[in-house]
């Protein structure tokens, strides 16, 4: 499985996801900037990996900070991670890791410096480590909801190049890898993550896949060439209403009319309790151009206008479950919600605006 | 308005649609290898379009023969007729043209050759010119579906690239566009027709055009940025049923869950009343390498599979109404089909297979 991510020699190195499947390179990230650049411009994509690449980037941004006492330190530790937050502000995980590692600071206030620098670089990487135990996790919880012989669609790419392990759509079908006969990849434009990213990875696995045009999914579903959707999340508020890749909302429109089961597969660290409903998601807007262009040439007339959302919301009465590595929330609602993720007030610190 | 096919010393000439929005040519047809070939690799294309190109088609095909027997010519011109049916398996259009000209050919077999010829290439003529005529009832009869300051989704290319004239789905958008506040344009993947040539129509016209990505529309729709859907269509059965470019199924079932009104436009030489449901309706698969690579670049890994169904169908029951030359027919069904096309058998030589 690739390593998306790394940190070696006091640097973050990701892989170039902009430059896939063509070549394969690690980027390497010294500087907040550098990190806030890398998450703005889809080097690293996918809201695992940007939630730990966020954690790092805090890091790097007291590594070398001669502050002397520990509170300019944590000063420094805040305004990093409210630099980074301003990067991207649909996923949620991105906000969980930089809280994280503010809270972290915090709660060790009282340490010398070169103490708390250690304890941050610690945190990261423990981030990391939990991701790819979170992964086997959800991989785990999803495959039993797979059947023998199912063909599955995917949307958007939610595998290794999400996260710091398999990903999590692509964990529950690396996960049931025996049991499946096919995986149809929806080529998720305009940047393309499916047919770039997860063909990459399912081909590399050596999975029986098949690339088609977004617009091709709800044929396959009338013929009948599709047995369950899964896919990946951005953010999901309380009553389980999912932000994720442009196309997913369309996919599980298709999906509930066919009568075929749509999972979305998350960390626990993708949810955000304090939206009551996904229409107080934050959908970012991109640049047109990546519509209007492919591969740095035009597709289309220069004086037409062009939208360019980068998420959309499913909402949760589309959803037949959700699968956390804490379980499944099977006909997910608020209620079910809480049942599952078990947990109560969140961190103070927050950052990412609201819709 | 552009012309999309012309006839011109003795041959047909073509707006090679592969090289827009980048170039405007014309490609001249001499023979009916070269028609077919212009089918076949979408230099032309959209039904109505390649219904007046085959009948050109099969004129080209005896313009030189030198059977000195009507007899012998008829023959040729079946011939000519089987040989282009073989291009495209899904337009009804192109059967329809060609089967004109077969039948022009045996009404008309006790005249000398020469007149024969000449007969044949009117009948060509005929059809380019009532295509017109066509376009425009169309347009003026949407016209009336369309409210004031009305935001449409359309998919594919239906407009002039597609016809003689000014388009179906188009002729109705170009109808009421004082009335319409914004097109929306589906890129219309693997081939782009959308991006590259409606938009470029739109641009062209002053009309105010957004193109997003094919898995935008229901975002679009549930953000209330949608009021009405008009497509085209390349043949529609007895019921009503309309195979149309891949994705206007999606489309059509997006609309549906969001309760807005979803349009089909298209000629009655559309419609297949021989085909009991659209289940019957062929459908092409095309070379998977549309998918897998844009503008003759690889997007995506070598090894993956890829499908490519360059049609998909929709039910009546998901089409608020189809509209014809002859009226629109609102809930179309059996019944509704046959009132307003209003008319009997058709003709008995009959070219395209079943699905």
């Amino acid at each position: 499985m690739v390593e998306t991510l790394r940190f070696r020699n006091g640097k973050l190195e990701l892989v170039d996801q902009r430059l896939l499947p063509g070549k394969f390179k690690y980027v390497k990230c010294d500087t907040p900037r550098e990190v806030w650049s890398a998450i703005k411009d889809m080097t690293v994509r996918g809201a695992p990996a940007i939630g730990i690449t966020g954690a790092y980037g805090v890091y790097l941004g007291i590594k070398g900070f001669k502050g002397v006492t520990t509170r300019t330190i944590v000063q420094k530790v805040i305004k990093t991670a409210e630099y980074l937050a301003t990067s991207r502000p649909t996923a949620r995980n991105l906000f969980w890791g930089l809280e994280r590692m503010v809270k972290t600071a915090k709660d060790n206030g009282g340490l010398p410096a070169c103490e708390l620098k250690k304890i941050l670089l610690n945190e990261a990487h423990a981030i990391l480590e939990e991701d790819k135990a979170i992964c086997r996790a959800i991989g785990e919880n999803g495959s039993f909801l797979v059947p023998k012989g199912a063909r599955v669609l995917t949307h958007c790419n939610a595998g290794a190049l999400a996260t710091a392990d398999y990903g999590t759509a692509l964990g529950v079908i690396y996960s049931a890898k025996d049991r499946i006969r096919e995986v149809l990849v929806d080529e998720t434009r305009p940047v393309l993550q499916g047919a770039r990213l997860t063909a990459w990875e399912l081909v590399n696995e050596g999975i029986n896949a098949t690339l088609i045009c977004d617009n091709m999914a709800a044929y396959m579903m009338s013929k009948k060439r599709i047995d369950l959707v899964v896919v990946g999340a951005d953010r999901i508020s309380a009553n389980g209403d999912t932000a994720n890749k442009i196309g997913t909302y369309s996919v599980a429109v298709n999906a509930k009319y066919h009568g075929i089961p749509f999972y979305v597969a998350a960390p626990s660290s993708t949810f955000d309790l304090t939206l009551r409903s996904g229409a107080l998601i934050p959908i970012e807007e991109r640049d047109p151009m990546e519509v209007k262009s492919l591969g740095g040439k035009l597709i289309t007339v220069k004086g037409i206008h062009a939208a360019n959302p980068a998420f959309d919301v499913t909402p949760a009465g589309l959803i037949t479950g959700i699968i956390t590595e804490m379980g499944v929330i099977l006909k997910p609602s608020r209620s079910r919600v809480k049942i599952v993720l078990n947990r109560g007030s969140r961190s103070s610190q927050r950052y990412g605006t609201r819709a």
